[in-house]
């Protein structure tokens, strides 16, 4: 793919945002490859997200950092916008405990250029998955967390990540629940899959809790995380069909086929800035 | 279809079940047409749903029960079976508000053919729905719901769902809350679609909710009325995806095509005896 | 919903297009609800959508065609595009035959105000659909169909389609293939809906198709009519699962589920004008 | 999970089969676990499959088989069983090409013990995928194929194939179409994975095909092997939905999601002898 520009930007709703936004980029003589636009009916916020064409441009991404954000000021006293650069490298720093599905769902991503991003660390609370790591050639940190007191581990935890400087941080099926300070440095960074259809099933063992309210249907969801368990904003949900003869342990291994999915395809939006947060819930620019 | 007679059974689970079902049947010379078993892990009951071929028994449906009564006294001292005579015609009344979608449904199923079912009465507490019902050729009542005391208006509906006899109460969008003597009394008969997911978003408005959290899919379910509100046993349930772009309005529509297809599904099931009942869950012997 | 205009347009992609358009309907005052574009990267060609509230505008709808006709022949050479005025009612003529399942629907949508159009007419070339029809206070017209010769029956069902000047003409399961001068003539109005995942199982018997290769999911498929049957741009498409256990019979009639949703929304989106035709292809803005 | 025979027998249907069957296993105590029945319609063919608890019987596999024979004996002149001890491990050799999301799946579900059998080889036209195979421990073989006669470079995938004495045959998108002798040796054994829903786009580049033809959801179908290319008995199949903003390259990286997840439910349900083939289709006991 060719090298591009993505801005994302919010403010307030008015007539004359697009029109200043594409004509800024019509002067300039970029090429919009893709766009997408939403309001929102309830707040009035104003979200768009474009891709430019770097090679169309005749000024460099700082440059039109300057720029854009002349044009933003003019058009809200606040706004929030963003514009990435696809020609600089993305970092994943992936957290795990011992089930390793998502790990080698994204490993098994990253090995084959689906997902073209660099790994700089993956980091367990068990050493299980250290293997299967390295065999990628990915370094493994193992950070035990001892019962009781896991300040110590969750500061571990936290300078290893803040070392990579990544622009995700993946909680594949960690089963820590991060702390509330962690949770505010990384928040829109971390994303986590908890193994239900939320809201339903907050918490621990999800699946023996739909198991038992003898649900039809059972999911997975990715979120970022926030200080409230399981109750960030949702990026993207599915489901799968069960029946009265599925018994826990089929939901667990039929349910780790669509954490893996819905989970990779969190990542991949959020690593393509096509996910803009707004109070507790989502816009995702899909495509 | 050919004359069937269905036999539904459920019993602690122990060795030789099956073949002394089966031995009873192909005694008498019956084709088993159609048969599913089960055994529920956690409490080791079993399960199993058989259609016989009427044709091919030399003994009319009064003696097979007389008959099968003793089979299942032998087989354990608490059983809980039913046979039921696809020639005996099978009765629907339908619990309705204002909201029209689940209610058309259903008529446009009877009057297709596609549900070979009598529907002797259609009861509102709105009168809305009284035109299409009656071009229908059923017989619509408006049972008002005055504010403040509604006992007299739920022993109006009570007397005349019951003078129907009816083998299935629809409440297909009803949006009354039945008092707890009429779901004991209905229990197992009483079915209703609840807009969302459940167990998320019980209670009144489930799409506002479902917005309001951001979720990815929004959901229906049919499921049996208990004293619980929403907490009885799931029948079924399916989803639909929404975006950031659905209002309230938007998934309200759109809810509305698997409300009724999900309706349908488990009234089918229920009026075919596909569905056995164990503590809050259920058994659905789909085919 | 207020009052919109809905304009849709296409041309070669180039520099420039968004910015035209959009600072055209700022400098006009007109608020965009919603916008959605698209490039094919096949053809070069863009394509857009986008809904002003027609408050905003502080000219006519007549007087907005003219000026935005100025501003496409600036833009391009060869342009395609229609302005559409939510306030003009849309009109929908219906072709039946004897399975009345997407007629019950679409009819219980236009009753309930989901879908707020006028049906001037239902044509059967059986009567069997006439008294559902009626019963909704809707012109149900018989045109039987003689074996040999169809032109006559032909001719008189295009006479009745084209006095009522519909917006859409759905052909609901119509089993009549249309004559390719009446394809030509109703091109981009005539939608129909075919009973498989197109382009699988082509013509007659879908479902017959369908379970003598063994499949595990069976569809429905909502496409412009063109002279190549089942051939014509595809607007939406649906599949539900099947198993062995399924006859055809079964499929048949869990089929109809998907036909009626799928057909319902292609009919919804029609009238929305979020379809463009490319080719053989549609881009379709969902929201 | 505890110790399991498999029994699977299929024969013309009549009265008293499953009383024959139930009675042989009741008679030596064995308990049932998991019983399913099926009668195709069209052929007058029975088919069970049932899994009995081994520490119920007080024979072994062997005797189980012998008796067991004679019971199908009595029941049909010309029936089709089989009985597979789960104790006795499987094995599975899997052909790739250079595309590894599949490979990949595969692997991370034996690392983590969710798919418990043995993989003594993996065979390749190309060498890419030798790396991460060998960090799972496994044996990589790199069979050239060379333009213009294959002869060769099959029947050394043959011997390697054939020395492993696999119980399935994986083409994990090997991109090679096997000759119709191999089809023959490995029928039953050999599953391929098919990046379309067929019998839409058969052969080669069926995202290509999806993407000019315009479909609304593109597929994925695990199918046995035959001489036929890609018309084999169908064992599962599921969809994704796309949009005309996917590119051939966006339905390349979405259906293999969609691939590896069909792939591997086929392979497993393969393995626990869950798939009985009847003519060109299957049936498949899912629980």
């Amino acid at each position: 793919m060719t090298r591009r520009y993505v801005i994302t930007f919010g403010c307030p709703d008015r007539v004359g945002i697009v029109a200043s936004i594409a004509t800024f980029l019509a002067e300039l003589g970029g090429m919009i490859v893709e766009a997408a636009y939403h309001t929102d009916q309830d707040t009035g916020w104003f979200f768009t997200r474009q891709e430019i064409d770097a090679a169309t441009l005749p000024i460099d991404v700082d440059e039109l950092r300057t720029r854009f954000g002349e044009v933003a000021a003019r058009l809200a006293e606040h706004s929030d916008w963003q514009i990435m650069d696809t020609a600089s490298r993305r970092r994943v720093v992936i957290l795990v405990s011992r089930e390793g599905h998502c790990l080698y769902d994204i490993l098994g991503r990253v090995a084959s250029g689906e997902l073209d991003v660099d790994v700089p660390a993956v980091i367990g609370n068990h050493p299980d998955l250290a293997p299967i790591t390295e065999a990628h050639g990915i370094r493994f940190h193992h950070v035990p967390f001892p019962p009781g007191d896991r300040s110590g581990a969750f500061a571990a935890v936290r300078d290893l990540v803040e070392a990579a400087e990544p622009h995700a941080i993946v909680l594949a099926r960690f089963m820590q629940i991060l702390p509330a300070q962690l949770c505010e440095r990384w928040a829109g960074r971390a994303l986590n899959i908890h193994h239900s259809f939320l809201p339903s099933f907050v918490g621990a063992k999800p699946y023996h809790q739909a198991h038992q309210r003898g649900v039809k249907l059972i999911g997975a969801t990715c979120h970022y995380v926030t200080a409230e368990l399981d109750a960030g904003p949702i990026i993207d949900q599915d489901v799968i069909r069960v029946g009265h003869a599925d018994s826990v342990t089929d939901m667990v291994r039929r349910g780790r086929d669509i954490e893996k999915v819905v989970l990779a395809r969190g990542l991949r939006w959020h690593l393509e800035n096509r996910i803009l947060v707004h109070g507790n819930r989502t816009v995702v620019f899909q495509y």
